[in-house]
């Protein structure tokens, strides 16, 4: 995507703070489409003119099996923080989905009630190569709904392998969601789910069993050791569909997000992902460098150790030579 | 692990060459203990010294959902490339476990009847962080046993999301196991499959459904375009437990490894895998000069970004800059 003559990214950005959701829209593409190529001078420009309206918004994680109501839970989580005055992005990385934009019909759908509401911004983006995980273009969106002022910034992911922890390491605040009869999900999933959630929510508590996945996870969770002063996760039951238990969930948010900024912890989280992020920018910055150095330069250097001729530890040491790194 | 001071690099090389086992499992515990710390220089040394020695072995990757047989296959294999007078390594990457070593209970079990031949070499190998997929490890405990003479190396691993497609792009020739009575599993993973196999095996060949499995196979194969004088990927039958067929499969592997040298392609599908093998090993090196920048550095530039007065675009360059690169 090219942004047209009359719209210069400082246009973007300024239409973007005012709220004006077809410039958000805008630069969430570009930043998508815009890592590498051409546009990738545009989208440095993007990020620099954002870089000092970013920190305001809470971003919270949600995750969990397919089937535990991710899409209602997300749907009602938007409706309770609107009733509260908080202006909310959404973020629904689709696992399953090579293609990106905002408009995946089932999205469309599940959130329509929300679709004609100007404070909320909801777009679906494809995990790209990421099996299941979240796309590298996740963390660059989150900065342009941060800068454009949402309050709280909802990434909803499928849990399945490492994106649970992955989205974890990219949120302030993750909200597990779970739910009963999932059979034996829940126990094979828990060695993973109980390092990463700040707030636990047991969906469909109507049905058979939520109380006793419930108790599960709270005896799960009790074993856990956990410094003094540290956050104690909450263990909340909602019913999505008529939004039930969704203002405990906004509470539990509200309140673990205080304790993040009181306890200073927020600034280490947001420290610790972005040094993340910085390193993995400069890799691919890297990378792109030994494109330009010529297929044929790395090429026989891969040449020289297939034939025996040198190792390759020898050989990267050669490669990063030549990028230009002095020892 | 350290080398003792009567086990020089030199020794251990030579001594793995000679085939003894004892040497080969050393200097393999060293590959994986040395990525990072001290041990590094001595990883250096190691591979410097088996890089004149590399290229004999045809690497095979084994790979298929679990429940088709793949240990038992593993095993068949291995009895028939012996009774041609090959000598076999085995690694056998297990997804589960973070520990790595020989000493793993059920393979010991299954590959029980080749445990006391001196000229096969089983290993298990953790996925460390890898979710299914390969070990960073392995390309090295490969050029391990292939410096040490072994004719053929067999690598084993759960085909779970990315790991089948991994495994081909580190393997000469990729076997894909089926079993019938897997379900919805063979229609849910032959996009994936259908890319990657030069010899597909339907195994459990004595049950219902096994020829309707095969059947299925070669249509879906019969689909893709393939270029004139391309390997068509074989289909064939076993029965793992008995050994039924697996003399086919041996032939078949054989056949590849022919069309692959005398196609060039060998040479091609090497140097590829060895291009990013010694990019991965340059971008270790790098973030290595990144941890000896010292924490603070990073860390402070990262902090700058959270503090909204710079982005992580600016910070990736900043970060390059001090590790050393020049524009």
């Amino acid at each position: 995507m090219t942004v047209r003559r009359t719209d210069s990214v400082d246009d973007l950005v300024a239409r973007a703070r005012e709220g004006q959701a077809r410039a958000v829209g805008r630069l969430i593409s570009l930043v998508e489409d815009a890592q590498v190529g051409p546009g990738r001078e545009q989208l440095r420009e993007v990020m620099s003119r954002l870089a000092p309206h970013s920190g305001g918004a809470q971003v919270v994680g949600i995750t969990g099996a397919p089937g535990v109501g991710k899409s209602t839970s997300t749907s009602a989580l938007v409706g309770e923080l609107r009733s509260r005055g908080l202006r909310v992005g959404v973020l629904a990385i689709d696992p399953s989905s090579p293609f990106s934009g905002g408009a995946l019909l089932g999205d469309r759908i599940r959130m329509s009630e929300h679709a004609t509401d100007p404070a909320v911004f909801i777009r679906s983006m494809a995990a790209r190569g990421h099996l299941g995980g979240l796309s590298w273009a996740t963390p660059q969106a989150v900065r342009v709904l941060d800068a454009a002022g949402y309050d709280v910034i909802l990434v909803e992911t499928v849990g399945v392998g490492q994106s649970e922890v992955e989205i974890a390491g990219r949120a302030d605040s993750t909200i597990v969601l779970l739910a009963p009869g999932m059979g034996d999900g829940i126990q094979a999933a828990k060695a993973g789910i109980l390092e990463i959630g700040d707030v636990y929510v047991v969906n469909k508590a109507d049905r058979d069993g939520a109380r006793q996945v419930r108790r599960d996870l709270r005896n799960m969770l009790s074993l856990a050791e956990r410094p003094e002063g540290a956050w104690r996760p909450s263990v909340l039951m909602t019913t999505a569909t008529d939004r039930t238990g969704t203002d405990e969930v906004v509470d539990a948010l509200a309140a673990h997000f205080t304790h993040l900024t009181d306890s200073g912890e927020l600034t280490r989280r947001r420290v610790r992902r972005t040094r993340e992020e910085v390193e993995a920018i400069a890799l691919t910055t890297l990378r792109e460098r030994w494109g330009e150095l010529g297929t044929d330069d790395v090429e026989e250097l891969a040449a020289a150790v297939v034939a025996g001729e040198t190792d390759p530890y020898a050989a990267a040491d050669r490669l990063l030579a030549e990028s230009g790194l002095k020892d």
